[in-house]
């Protein structure tokens, strides 16, 4: 049972400074004797728990996933309108990228891979959230807080894409102290057009929604 | 006179194929060793021309900015009105960032440089555009075909951003393939919110513009 417990703590030191490195080097640049010294254990500890560097990747890349299919869930399952709670799943989103290097490093990992020198199309870190960012859209329309013109998977594209970029600038030119406020920016850009009129009176309350998480 | 041209040849050589290393491997990734193979230079040219690693991947960066400001420029002296102006920024930056590795290259490596180990910020490789967008997006409300309630800087910083997760998840989906059609669903989100209801007949014809370059 202690060693148990003991393999479960050794795991999560790997993934924790492996993570940290391949977000910061990338796959290529991260290199497995610094991960060994910095997580504290043996080359041999590591390969036995992930087999190799390309396991642990994967592995990363994996949970980076999970994550996000959990996340949206969680937000999906809560009480608030759907629209609310399209716009709690994008500052959650930024705001794991900001506080969860596993969520980073698995977005880079799968990015790289995605542009391999085999120049081959890798899995899209995006997709979980893309789709259940498209089933809340198609929610919100239902209850009328979304126009019925808009389509609920270029929408959830959009946002996507919206807050990756602000991701990727808030973190070069801020290290993303901005970050939060440029997903404001984005709401403030698409709620006027997107919210039907006779809502209007709605957007100040929405653009405030955020989402509390518990134990994810 | 000859020896110039074969000056000016051998630093293209150099650009191009660092451009490509540093875009697929990163910073870190790229070999010196391997840049020099496929350039077909010895590693003394290489130091002749641009003194280190560090100075090539500086004027790789570099030359991206200088490639935003030029586009931006060009763009904003055609005759078109501005909206169209904006519409044709998005695309053409879509298309440097498939077509042009020393663009890809420049981002990556400013984005690398903005998170590097010892944690400070850098500069930010997006600037020139935003602030190009930005120019474009205020004439545009000037000529009444932007809703004077937009903000330009926070509409262009949504563009910018949009169009750089666009272009990621494109780029890790389809190698670019779904690229403009990705871009152009940015703009079927944003312009029937963003376009006075006076100008909504615009709007077909305003998705349609494209910029065709010549001599950037």
């Amino acid at each position: 049972m202690a060693q148990q417990a003991r393999a479960v703590a050794t795991r999560q030191q790997i993934v924790s400074c492996a993570a940290s490195a391949f977000d910061r080097f990338g796959y290529y640049g991260a290199r497995v004797e610094e991960i060994v010294e910095s997580a504290r254990i043996t080359k041999g500890a590591l390969y036995f728990h992930f087999g190799s560097k390309e396991g642990l990747a994967q592995w990363i890349s994996d949970e980076q996933h999970r994550i996000a299919v959990t996340t949206t869930d969680a937000i999906a399952a809560t009480d608030a309108p759907a629209l609310e709670q399209v716009v709690m799943l994008c500052h959650e989103i930024a705001r794991q990228t900001v506080a969860d290097p596993v969520v980073r490093a698995g977005i880079r990992l799968t990015l790289e891979r995605g542009t391999s020198a085999a120049g081959g199309t890798g899995p899209d870190p995006y997709r979980a959230w893309t789709d259940g960012c498209t089933r809340l859209v198609r929610r919100a329309i239902e209850q009328g807080d979304i126009a019925d013109y808009v389509s609920p998977h270029v929408l959830a594209r959009h946002l996507i894409g919206a807050v990756t970029g602000a991701q990727l600038a808030s973190r070069v030119g801020t290290l993303f102290a901005d970050l939060e406020h440029r997903v404001d920016e984005i709401w403030q850009v698409l709620l006027p057009g997107i919210v039907p009129a006779g809502r209007h009176d709605r957007i100040r309350s929405v653009s405030t929604a955020r989402w509390c998480a518990s134990g994810v």
